[in-house]
């Protein structure tokens, strides 16, 4: 049977980084931005459009009952909810297919039964704005405030969208094996104790 | 600078015992019982009821003004609180005089300025009955229900406590380093990845 690592990160931990990392000290396939690829493929949606839609809020549609209707339209959540089951096929075909390392998109939920290595890295908000700042185009004016308020809301999105389709809280512990505050160690490390533990793993 | 574990850990968990595992494996004293029984020597206290009263849920005492009076007087609270404080000097001194282990007590957020290595265990509640049901007295007439609702009163106290003391939540991987869920992993495991993990900090 495949042996699967889901990683799930904050946004500014350098959670992307280090399952790059990973996946070529493991010699094994790393699955992310090309989800989104597959994803535009299967959708006929252009890429950045499909990300732009995956990265809109999501909005709880509660039958309101008026006069005239019982229900709200809402073009983007049938469009968020087409592309999450496209989303949904494609990671369990990757997965299917060969040991892998699959970062966010639900997958730790998705793949459940799989019994995935589930891993969550998070960080101090200061050592995320650190990264952020240093990533950051130097050019560029953007404040210190403005930075904070970007890692915030973008923490938010991705819990509300994990909420929406899991139902569970996204970066709650039960919800993964071991869980990493990425500012009290060295990247090299974490990635050294993730590959020991998916050697170890059956 | 002497290198500090603390460990916090849900009953049930296993989290002691890998405590104590991991102290023979780095050849470093552990505490847990032993901080009992010099808040005992400290207190003129008998150990057994210093355990009773450290478990004791806490008792918030909000201020209710009535005709009479502003305040209500508290017994337990004043002894929870000297207990409280002679543990925190207690614990303050075992990690100034060497590098340790120490598990529970609010040890991560008293020892927080001494940067201590802090890992939380927890695990899925299935698996902590089970090693409740081992370890306990096969004579006992024990249910199932009644392991499962003392596993929950024991977590909530715990966190009660820890929230009164610290202000902070118990269990939330904000305040830790590492989690690992005992579930997934097996015990040598966790000793070994803790261990390499401690070897590495400076």
């Amino acid at each position: 049977m495949n042996k699967i690592i889901t990683i799930s990160r904050e946004f500014g931990s350098g959670g992307r980084e280090i399952a790059q990392e990973l996946a070529k000290t493991l010699n094994i396939p790393y699955y992310d931005k090309e989800i989104l690829k597959q994803i535009a493929e299967h959708t006929k949606l252009a890429e950045n459009y499909v990300e732009k839609i995956m990265e809109t809020p999501m909005y709880f549609p509660f039958p309101i009952l008026s006069a005239h209707s019982f229900s709200i339209p809402n073009h983007t959540l049938e469009q968020q909810n087409t592309i999450y089951t496209v989303q949904h096929k494609i990671i369990r075909q990757l997965a299917e297919k060969s040991s892998c390392i699959i970062v966010g998109r639900c997958s730790d939920y998705i793949l459940n039964d799989m019994n995935p290595l589930k891993v969550f890295i998070y960080a101090d908000i200061e050592y995320k704005i650190k990264r952020c700042l240093y990533k950051e185009n130097t050019a560029s004016n953007i404040s210190l405030t403005d930075i904070r308020k970007h890692i915030v809301q973008i923490t938010k999105d991705r819990a509300s969208y994990y909420k929406f389709y899991t139902g569970q809280k996204w970066g709650e512990k039960e919800n993964y094996d071991i869980c990493f505050n990425a500012s009290k160690f060295e990247q090299h490390t974490i990635i050294e104790v993730v590959s020991a533990l998916y050697k170890n793993t059956k």
